[in-house]
């Protein structure tokens, strides 16, 4: 028998249900933002990522030659598709605020929080260089954070690719790509190695500290460095969750030109939650109008692993009754009294097997329903409908309208 | 520049909006008939698919040699994965009423609805072997078409393969997979092919047509007949849209193993919008329990001809509000004002660049906004907002209060 493929998942209803709430959550604060909704194809050609994405993705792209000899891959990632669809289409009116929330796969080791095949949402500020772009994408995301009752668990942690620029002209350092490393590892790497990288970069290990901890912006003069201020007093001002100052996020991705941030758990126990960064140049390189743009990604997997440990992950079953039917007329009767229910919103399932009224309850009793509602020949002579509480066993007569407002109440 | 790739397809806003209301239908509908929803991997092994999907299928499958060797592809439909997920949980309580919207892949010719990747609803119930599961999917499929809006615009057509057996067997016809291929192609292929194959299955051209008009079904007994009349009869108790008998419904996928069904535009002019059937062997063929079982799949682009066809197919611009800035103080304020608009449920857009007043308003209204909140120093003050009619230029001052209650109702 056929198993699944490692990396991959299934959802069965009890995960699925709250996972589409946390989905709709997702493009309901994207929606009050303005953002608006686009949706790209899952498999683009592989030359869109040959000089956008960084090393690691074009190493981890399930990528294939299709039967018409093109060399193809599933989408790693969604920027590429957005900088084309919006360097194909000229008579767009900018800026343009965009989200999508799709699937995305990446052939990788499967560990906790991470697994070949994903779902990301990405909103996106396309068309608009000044900083108040990114203070609102950053709103939107630390919005998404509260709206998923995370508000207090969170927190955005922020730098800038040319504030680092300043910073390596300023301390003199040649080996950019080291400095780059050492930051974007540093929790990772052991002390020996820091050593040694330390060495490479010929700076004192005090200089680098000050880089570490921050504290090195107090001796610097930067318009990138104002900038990055502005950003975070603004992002205060419209107040959702913590900020802060961490140079040592640099994002892995090829294409970030300033801003960059991530999203992380209080005691930054986790993957990030989500990453971005202002990408001004992608769209221009594909022939495009000009148009710098910010954005981030937010996966699903992290976001799960954090609720769950919050205690925040509850089955969502939303089925309010069951019908059950004693016999033919109750059958027939089933059809008026289902159909009204559902017109009503009541969420409403029926017996459809053959089997007999006590098993049907049985059945709906170990489904988890409430309430049964009970049709037969006398519910349906008295145009009226029995209702049964399956937990305390109570069963009354009650009408149709009735039923509804009990149902709709309950 | 890299561009999309043929029988692929970009959605920008003006459609992924409607298509976003659409989706959100089809989940409302299942979600009312007590479906849950579930959710499988886009890539499975091939072996999934070797015995269980038809000739057709297999031939338009993106298979591919994975990084790890293994025979993989995109699914090309959800049967399978729904078959592997449900055989390998025995700790399921059946029946089971599932539904999934996900994205399918087939390597076939892009045309008129048809493309090489496409969105489709599959709504299921396992579990059951009665009349009243096929019953009840196909009130779902009917209830999905009246709240798109077509439900005078569409009807239902049904047929059963244990009939056709009982009918083949009644009219002693030998070469039971040219009557299949006949009834399926009968409208496409030309009169001389059809004398051939018609002389081929040794019936009369007059038994042929009775099976094509359904008048045969007049002069047989057979309890599959019978079976079928009653589930036209109970979809009709129910009422969504129009149901007819078509022995020339015979869907070309393997596993289907009595109940066949269609759904069509009236004039028969596109290609079926919905199609499923019962299928009771799959689950057990995949080493699970004895699971018998009926469902559908429905497909994003017909659904999206017809609606275009209809005149139901608009722009769904939900944004209410452009926030305008006028100076420094105007932008702290204009935090505290979104935020609030916002959290009364009021989609609002605000500036996001360095641009002058004017050119913001002129923006707005090229965007198609109805009111601008212009927010400067003096509202900051006077702690109110100024309002703007973008079609009249009308303005006027009013508290945030009642600036929200006039969003709202606007």
């Amino acid at each position: 028998m056929p198993e699944r493929l490692r990396g991959f998942r299934d959802f069965y209803p009890e995960d699925q249900e709250i996972r589409r709430e946390i989905f709709d959550t997702m493009r309901d604060e994207c929606r009050k933002f303005g953002f608006r909704e686009v949706d790209g194809p899952s498999i683009e050609s592989v030359d869109l990522y040959a000089h956008k994405s960084g090393e690691e993705i074009m190493a981890q792209m399930f990528n294939f030659m299709d039967k018409g000899g093109r060399e193809v891959t599933l989408v790693p990632e969604f920027t590429p598709t957005l900088a084309r669809m919006v360097a194909s289409r000229k008579d767009l009116i900018k800026p343009l605020k965009w989200y999508t929330l799709a699937k995305f796969w990446r052939y990788e080791e499967p560990q906790s929080g991470r697994f070949r095949e994903f779902y990301q949402l990405n909103a996106d500020i396309l068309g608009s260089d000044s900083l108040h772009a990114d203070v609102e994408v950053l709103n939107l995301a630390g919005s998404i954070m509260k709206s998923l009752g995370l508000g207090s668990k969170v927190k955005l942690k922020i730098s800038s690719r040319s504030l680092l620029e300043d910073i390596i002209k300023y301390l003199n350092i040649e080996k950019k790509d080291t400095l780059y490393y050492l930051l974007d590892r540093w929790v990772k790497i052991n002390e020996k190695d820091k050593e040694n990288l330390i060495g490479e970069l010929g700076i004192s290990k005090e200089k680098l500290e000050s880089i570490i901890t921050g504290k090195i912006i107090n001796e610097l003069k930067s318009s990138n460095l104002d900038r990055l201020m502005k950003i975070m007093d603004e992002f205060n001002e419209y107040g959702t969750i913590k900020i802060e100052l961490d140079l040592k996020i640099v994002r892995g991705l090829a294409y970030y030109t300033s801003t960059v941030f991530e999203i992380w758990d209080l005691e930054e126990k986790m993957r990030a939650i989500m990453g971005g960064g202002r990408y001004d140049n992608i769209i221009s390189q594909m022939n495009g109008d000009y148009t710098p743009a910010v954005g981030f990604g937010m996966g699903d997997a992290v976001v799960e692993n954090l609720l769950k440990r919050e205690g925040l992950w509850y089955e969502k079953d939303k089925r309010r009754v069951f019908i059950s039917i004693a016999d033919d007329k109750g059958r027939k009767y089933s059809y008026y009294v289902s159909k009204m229910f559902r017109e009503n919103g009541i969420i409403t399932d029926v017996n459809v097997t053959e089997r007999n009224l006590g098993k049907q309850i049985e059945y709906a009793a170990k489904m988890g329903f409430k309430y049964s509602i009970i049709l037969g020949e006398r519910e349906f002579s008295n145009k009226n409908v029995s209702i049964r509480d399956l937990i305390t066993g109570e069963q009354w007569s009650m009408s149709l309208e009735e039923a509804i407002n009990k149902l709709k109440n309950s």
